[in-house]
């Protein structure tokens, strides 16, 4: 579907959600864009809150992909399977931040990608992207005689270790090396015996204060290192990625698409 | 001219040299290389030295063109335009790692890399010059909204600031936002009216201790900054890199090449 | 004056400004104080707006020093004789954290000292006042051979370099060093002769983004560097130590006193 | 014991280790020292090497001490007990830098330190101890709502983790809260139940390249970080610290002193 008037019509699934409100907002600031509307699950205590003069939050997500270029949907998995059909019956794109997918959800994308734009992502920030891509190509580029380890810092209530976006950057450099992150990861060092074998790819993780997400890859050879960082100030990075994503993917053909691409990087 | 037996056979120009006494033991030291021989202009006073079994060091360069597939010249731009022609005689390949060179060097180099396969670089470390094809990647995919900053810190007997590699770097990052280094950087910044510019590439200086070279590049925007950074530990690195240089160029056919493409990126 | 039944009695001046917001909302969530009050110049367009039940922004600064334990001032220079005046004659302590005071509003504060409590500041940041505190520790045990260096890189809006807090820590590191900060302060250093000479305090600015502040003190020898360093997330950082500042000198008599003190650190 | 003619006799023990070549040639360099000579144990392949004009490497400890103001003793655990004999016979002041101690040993050294000078360190750095006294000044000031966590990275060939540099700088963390090390220590964090508790101190261990050895205390707050690092360029540090400890000693009482007071910090 074409952007009228040269402004791309954005939809927002989720928008009861904190990812959802800030992109309400930052769609409302955003001059290359307007607020098609705003959808979150029946029953949801933001069901009927005004976000724009004349526009509450409803719960058909069918009417608000009919009205809209592109959709952006920050939901649950469980929602996924009715969003994407929303999207391809209104022939509407959609942008996919959900986490926590199944290979199952995987499946279901690849079927919507067949008749609308779809991008799905595990991460909307324009900083990490951009990180996995050059850490790829270091590590694709460098030997085996560069050592790969991966730092990260998050605020004192993060429960899981390493970060996802951790994870992702793991995946990043195994992918560059052409091994498997699961047969080269090794994921806190300690102990009398803990000497680094060749190829491993090494997580360490720091917890405290507030911080919202440092990341910082190493490749350390006899003599150098290279120190490929990212540093969030605060989760506005995720939003702003995603109505850049949503900017960039609404009046794309049918298929399914990559935050790479967002940023003209390889699929 | 083809390896022969498998090996590269390297010989050593400025030989007398800090670089050049660390090339010949790397070279020594390289299962994949064996060292011709090495030279030094008449009359210094490492000549006649004694570097390995049955080889001393020479005055003269045609001779050791002769005997090896590859040079290696860390000397001095005056010394240029004789080893050159010395390289093209004896169709043996030749990397230069000497500094200072003038546009008219540039152009005896163009015209050597008619004969022979010639690569020239400023900075022979792998990390450096990975860096920088990381940096220009960055720059060309990421907008103006991401300020470039780029900070160094040396040893405090440094005379120049900022240094050859923070230029080089800035360069990658000028030449990926498609602009002129020299319409963009700033080079210290300080007092009441210091405030940035859009488009700049600004450059800090740090001096102290005996550092052997930190780089970093930050690339900033709202919310969030890359940071690409390298970390030298000592001038062994140079060395390194300039053997492989080396052993990636002997053999190759007449033409100019880049350290880029030692690593295997565009050049 | 004592505290009353346990809490401090805070009262904001400035109260219409940003910090001023800042520390009236952190008030109003902190158990160990109460909200006595908040004041603006006449005619400031916050005057009558509403902060809390039954309390309004008022201009009567006498008024709310007679119901405070302690007064917060974030207002400006010509504002703080007026500010003093209040305090003294209501036996009220003050906190002051107005930036940009001459000589003359030191002599004002020495004076309104003698007759209470009074806490004057640049910086209110807990972190910010430790590493002060420790830089002047480490340049004062550490000899010459040890360069100090201090890098800081804060949003690209900022029109001023270095940073006054900035300039705070290379006082610090001075007056460790027992040397006056003008003597040794390079500012940024760059040219082909910009060689370290001993004893000298480096500066370097880097810009861009919407980096809160971070900043770095680096001392450097032969073989080894340490890296003293602090990150600001946001300015609530700011409030959160003026309101801990408040807190610890409600209550306490006549006297100046330094944010070094509400930490337990010599003064 | 004085010194004689303004110089300190430093006697070297463990002359052919590394840490001893370094030191004797370090002394050699020192205006302030004179080297006394060196010893090593019967049948070492160094014994009867010459180090200097009419010194050769000696077995006969107790003559050394007897012709030293100090002894500098990187040995092994077993020979501390004839090395401090020897200390005390010739009244000559000893520097230990001996690691792997038990408690044994360190019971041997308090009953020689009634006799003669005794100053054993499990780091001779300067850099390290400044750092650690830093450590526990902030640790001990900033409350429980500064979280504490340690990196540290060190090259690939290092089997244990975290680094004993790293526990060092923990227990002066710990000893500035107040609490034991071993209650508060957490050694690596995975999984996905690897929240933070109050009062943990985290140590996160990289691995890669030939990293002499980079320490990074972290005190994170709400909104703000505190970061405490080293880096160590080379082992040379070590050496210069042992000298410098050595010329610091020679004269000295009797008593068991430290590193901190070396740099004039409390012990």
């Amino acid at each position: 579907m074409a952007k009228r008037g040269g402004k791309a019509r954005i939809g927002v699934l989720g928008a009861g959600g904190r990812m959802g409100q800030g992109i309400i907002a930052r769609v409302l600031e955003t001059k290359e864009a307007v607020l098609a509307g705003a959808a979150e699950k029946p029953g949801h205590p933001a069901m009927g809150r005004s976000i724009a003069p004349s526009l509450v939050i409803c719960a058909n997500t069918l009417a608000l992909a009919h009205s809209a270029d592109v959709l952006v949907d920050f939901t649950t998995p469980d929602a996924l399977e009715e969003n994407l059909t929303a999207a391809c019956d209104a022939a509407c794109a959609i942008v996919i931040g959900t986490t926590g997918l199944a290979p199952k959800h995987h499946r279901l994308i690849d079927e919507a990608a067949k008749t609308t734009a779809v991008l799905q992502t595990a991460n909307t920030s324009l900083g990490v992207t951009m990180l996995a891509a050059l850490v790829k190509a270091a590590a694709s580029r460098l030997g085996e005689d560069w050592d790969i380890e991966i730092a990260e810092m998050h605020h004192r209530h993060k429960v899981d270790a390493p970060s996802g976006t951790a994870l992702m950057l793991g995946e990043a450099a195994a992918a560059g090396r052409g091994v498997k992150l699961s047969n080269a990861a090794v994921n806190a060092r300690a102990g009398a015996d803990a000497a680094r074998k060749v190829g491993e790819i090494g997580f360490a993780a720091l917890r405290g204060g507030s911080v919202a997400g440092d990341h910082m890859v190493i490749l350390a050879a006899d003599g150098e290192r290279i120190e490929l960082g990212h540093r969030a100030e605060s989760r506005e990075i995720f939003v702003r990625g995603a109505v850049r994503a949503a900017l960039w993917l609404a009046g794309k053909p049918a298929g399914r698409y990559t935050m790479n691409e967002v940023l003209g990087l390889d699929a």
